[in-house]
């Protein structure tokens, strides 16, 4: 597979640092003509299943050959592995916490990546993930990169919400800039859903149908289901962010 | 007119989701070689006529043949049209919502741009708008895009401010990060200004003749008449946010 | 030399307005081939010492050659000058008010650019900063730039903390996302750090070693003494921002 030459980044650094900025610039030392884009440093501090949402949702809208960067709380070189792999031709880079939960297909050539004992994950991002991903973006085979790793990446248990009775015991993925609330609801979960955190809830089909002031459940352009408030913010209306607990009848 | 490769974004989708990163990862898939340029996505969500000031005042920063992509509450798939159009030999491609209420040179080549009946706004971001863009950049005729549209885009209404007596009716467009309030008054209505919204106001010629913690009137690096408070917010003091009234006398 | 094609951009503009865009048009208007790269425009307003430590902390990990932008509270065209020079075979272009203060490296070939009498920073920004950065991307030698300047850039007084008796009267210099403090103590402060604005301190080698709840000293990520509170933050705990005192002892 030819790279694409484009390096996709994803952490929880936020954008006042200047750690970005530093993980652009040892990118581009290693391979000055890499196209590196940001998917979002708006992770939540240590959210790593809000991350891994997020670069669920964006990963597959770049070319064939991408590699992509994810970095949210990676705490690497002690038990916890740095890991580099392929994936439906994309090449993915970052800790082995479970940022990589979502992906379903099929995962090849894993290598761990070696990793300095101890430092700061802002340290990780620039000196251990960035250099690797410029390499790969350069033609680098990933066998060149590590020693290989036959596991598959670690998959969070609370990935998906679980059936408690008859309710949903579900979680905020997260809450966008319109106040949607992402779920981790199975999408066959839509039809019964009657009330969310204790507030009643409407089924629509798109955001259009929802009435003003009425909190709407709905498959959203995420493709998963969200709950939504027309010109209004299903978040606040809930009292949920990124990680919450959504209990859902 | 040889496009510069060069798009730029301009939407009310904020950081913090993956929405941006997907609609790059849309246009770098059609055309590898483009530079995507953020202008900012911080407009306040469905703010059309924010959005609209922002972008008049980068546009005619970037060279001749750069493709502006402008998201704001598209709404687009209904009645309302999905657009691409030439101006001033840049390119200009968004929903036809008012965000191109600012674009005084003369307008050529409009097509309508086809979207599927209803969506989500960031599904047209990636899905309708960001390919179209991609196709531009790369050198695609505006007539391979879309069918012929002959009606001007849409102008806001509420654009520029409006007298009421003596005293005018107008708009805060934008508040900046330093706090500048700026509005829509016409130019020549800078030597009149004494109050605004009640409160005393001196008109300047520069941030530098400011005194300190007095609100003044100047025409700012926007090119617009702004509200300043030399080294304080003047958004804080006036009480005033993105598209609050402004009375001014 | 020869240059990266790099530009990167530190600026106290925030994203919020199109300030930072129309600075990359108006770089790629001069240089259409330029890679921009941003460091941070989060910058607090004004805080010059902020942003001289964030350039200071990224300019390192990018390529030799590239051009770095900095830009805070640059009041250029008076008394203050705005200057461009090379140091360690990078270039920078700014103001001369102590943006450049962290640069140890011998400093050479400093011109004093042109700059209108009086205009807002955003302007400085756009149209004396930034087209000085694309010609030096783009190959042209700083003597081609301004006229030869011949005094080194100026120093803040206060860029690093003073020993008052036996305790130090230092600063926090930025605030990161994580919450840690990063202080301008010198290194050598480390060992005897016992309290910060009167709150117990303990010294660590690495984050890990922070017990839960517990204000921490270390050298950071920063290379500088910072300090820390595992999964907390610390610049709550001291209630500190940028710019603001830490009597430590």
């Amino acid at each position: 597979m030819k790279p694409s030459g484009i390096v996709t980044l994803l952490t929880d650094f936020g954008l006042d640092d200047a750690y970005v900025g530093a993980m652009k610039g040892a990118i581009l030392s290693v391979h000055a003509k890499a196209a590196v884009v940001d998917i979002t440093h708006g992770v939540r501090p240590f959210a790593v299943l809000q991350g891994a949402f997020l670069l669920d949702s964006a990963w597959r809208s770049f070319p064939l050959g991408t590699v992509h960067v994810a970095v949210v709380d990676p705490g690497v070189g002690t038990d916890r592995r740095a890991i580099a792999f392929k994936a439906a031709d994309h090449y993915f880079v970052g800790p082995d916490n479970g940022l990589f939960t979502f992906l379903n297909d099929p995962i090849s050539e894993t290598v761990e990546l070696a990793t300095p004992p101890e430092a700061a994950p802002t340290f990780h991002g620039r000196d251990v993930f960035a250099p690797v991903a410029a390499r790969l973006a350069a033609g680098t085979a990933l066998a060149g990169l590590g020693r290989p790793h036959r596991a598959e990446p670690l998959r969070l248990p609370d990935a998906w919400a679980s059936k408690v009775g008859e309710a949903w015991r579900a979680q905020a993925l997260h809450c966008d800039h319109f106040g949607n609330v992402i779920s981790n609801l199975p999408i066959r979960a839509l039809a019964r859903i009657k009330q969310a955190n204790g507030m009643r809830v409407r089924t629509v089909e798109t955001y259009e149908d929802a009435p003003p002031n009425e909190l709407v459940a709905l498959v959203g352009s995420s493709g998963r289901i969200e709950f939504a408030l027309r010109e209004g913010s299903a978040a606040a209306r809930l009292h949920v962010a990124p990680g919450d607990t959504l209990l859902v009848t």
